[in-house]
């Protein structure tokens, strides 16, 4: 094989693919990039059998063939390399001469002949959404996916299609984060549940440009994206999506409207007194006009009051500072409306058209120590 | 205690006294920060024993008094309190309250008593040096103090007083850096040797001004530097530095002119190839108008040329790419000056000046496998 493409091509490329090595394995061939230059277009491709990534990369092949090679290395030589023309030549044996300039690395690759290609997608209707919407909606919902795996489902989140509509919704058990956006066009109803990594990896490889488009493909057991020059292909997570349905009643007896970063900020001057792992609540105590936000820990006291807006009844509620603080940060409204039931019952954070609901369940407290 | 200042005024005041507080210690005083406003003036403090800070801040004192309060707490306390007037009130068993606008913490302090105050430092002829140079010259000397405790001179840097020269030199017992700095009075000659750590957390702190100037007060046991509204005193290290004029000889074999960027850029890419702990030396074969740069490893090879300006012998030497690396990146002239004797003599970089010299040893290594 034989191929010259320019350093900021091909480092554009290797940093797309190395979103899908693996960490740690044991199958040394999973550790490396593939460059595919069997045909007359030059491909990288990485793989961790979960997630797989390929990416067409600009440039000419004097040579065809294929290599494999350990895309930590690959990818810092390519990165330290002079902006100029790369050429990358291998021989019969794998080894591997990538010359810039006057520089000149030589490196012994593996054989293509093991690498786990990407599998097969027989490609339906594809669903058009923007890169930038595809990277808000991932970053408005993935802060409450579970962090362990005791619940395979809540690792990932849901995509449903319902017609011209996404939902997103992730869920931990303790909150549930969902987001509803519009399509351009109608599809066939459609459930699937998408790992949380590779939406972590998309969210950082799509560009995220507000007319460029990514299109979404669904089977059965994958999903596909595919944006600019590069296809994503992820496994999904098998099994039923939980019933969210009836966690969304819309009565409530309180209701607070209240300035976003002002809440946000004051939740967050408070947790500075909780430390990791000491599970003390933020209490809001919410009347007329006003709402006090109190926190107690062993190190000391805070509290605040905010100027609000309310209907319905007095409340004096708790709830872990971070789950509120997670919400509000992806929410883009100056003001936000919180709906409460009783102190036991889930908070709901939405805005009047239904494109966002986050919903978080209180704790208990100690009324007398507050 | 009642005082009232900005909270930018403070903010700034608690970053730069925190550099003086341990981040581990058996004696809780000394992870305090000490209010103290017993005078008319609200001065911080922190003191790890080794380096202690004072710093003023701007402010009104209605109550006067002292405090000691947990300075991770107290930063973290008032790094998120809104940008507004903050007051902190303490009473007779130590509970302190610090409000900001409708924001009102409550922790609880210690007595200043068991504070250790900055020791009283007698203070002799100021030397005068510009916040700007002081930094520069830490930066380009840093990096060569030895990174364990073995040899406790090794840790420190010399500060030596030669008329209206100040010589600053570290070493670690691989490499040597001086730098030699122009000062605008004559002063009387002496010799220190300042902790490194001391200079690290100096050159955090100093603003940086070219026309903003440093005081320095040497004494046999302390060093004090005076910036600002800031005062900076820590012990010296004892002992004798080690001598190191008999060890830079002018005679050379080999002078080699090279443009900085170039070689730094090609040792940077060189050391990819090496990993954490394996010590593999850059090779450099000196010929007329052109040196080669070769690295051998387990991962692979690499070699490169570039072009360079040479008199005297051809030489085959190899170093430990790293010091090279540090030296080169603290050096700002364009094109650098190497002097080499043999391959087992140390390599000298340069100015025809004497503003700095670089003393880099050689490192054997096997010619037949490179």
């Amino acid at each position: 094989m034989k191929l010259i493409c320019s350093k900021s091509n091909l480092l554009r490329g290797v940093n797309i693919v190395s979103k899908a090595v693996p960490t740690r394995t044991t199958m040394a061939i999973l550790e490396c990039i593939l460059i595919d230059a069997s045909t007359n277009e030059i491909k990288l491709m990485a793989n961790d059998m979960e997630l797989g990534i390929e990416t067409r990369v600009e440039g000419e092949i004097a040579e065809r063939g294929v290599i494999a090679l350990d895309a930590k290395i690959f990818s810092e030589i390519v990165r330290k390399l002079p902006d100029s023309d790369v050429m990358i030549e291998t021989d019969a044996s794998f080894k591997t001469v990538i010359s810039c300039e006057k520089a000149k690395f030589n490196i012994v690759g593996k054989s293509g002949d093991d690498f786990s290609y990407l599998p097969y997608i027989e490609k339906n209707d594809a669903i058009v959404i923007s890169q930038f919407t595809l990277k808000e909606v991932i970053r408005q919902t993935i802060f409450s996916i579970a962090d362990n795996d005791n619940n395979k489902l809540m690792t990932g989140e849901l995509f449903e299609i319902i017609e011209n509509e996404l939902k997103v919704v992730s869920l931990d058990g303790h909150r549930i984060s969902i987001r509803n956006i519009e399509l351009k066009n109608n599809y066939e109803n459609k459930k699937v549940v998408v790992p949380g990594k590779t939406l972590q990896e998309i969210s950082k490889i799509v560009p995220g440009g507000v007319d460029d488009d990514v299109l979404i493909y669904l089977t059965d057991n994958h999903i596909v994206f595919e944006f600019d020059t590069t296809t994503v292909v992820s496994r999904l997570i098998e099994g039923e999506y939980f019933r969210i349905d009836q966690m969304l009643s819309s009565a409530y007896e309180t209701k607070v409207i209240v300035n976003k970063k002002e809440l946000l900020d004051c939740i967050d001057r408070a947790t500075l007194l909780v430390k990791e792992g000491d599970k003390k609540p933020i209490i809001m105590n919410i009347t007329d006009g006003s709402m006090e936000l109190k926190i107690n820990s062993f190190i000391g006291s805070m509290n605040e009051d905010i100027d609000i807006e309310k209907e319905g009844k007095d409340i004096l509620i708790g709830f872990n500072p971070k789950f509120f603080i997670d919400a509000l940060r992806v929410i883009d409204e100056e003001n936000v409306s919180l709906y409460m039931v009783n102190p036991k019952a889930p908070c709901f954070i939405k805005d009047d058209e239904g494109k966002f609901i986050y919903l978080i369940l209180p704790v208990n407290f100690n009324n007398a120590a507050n």
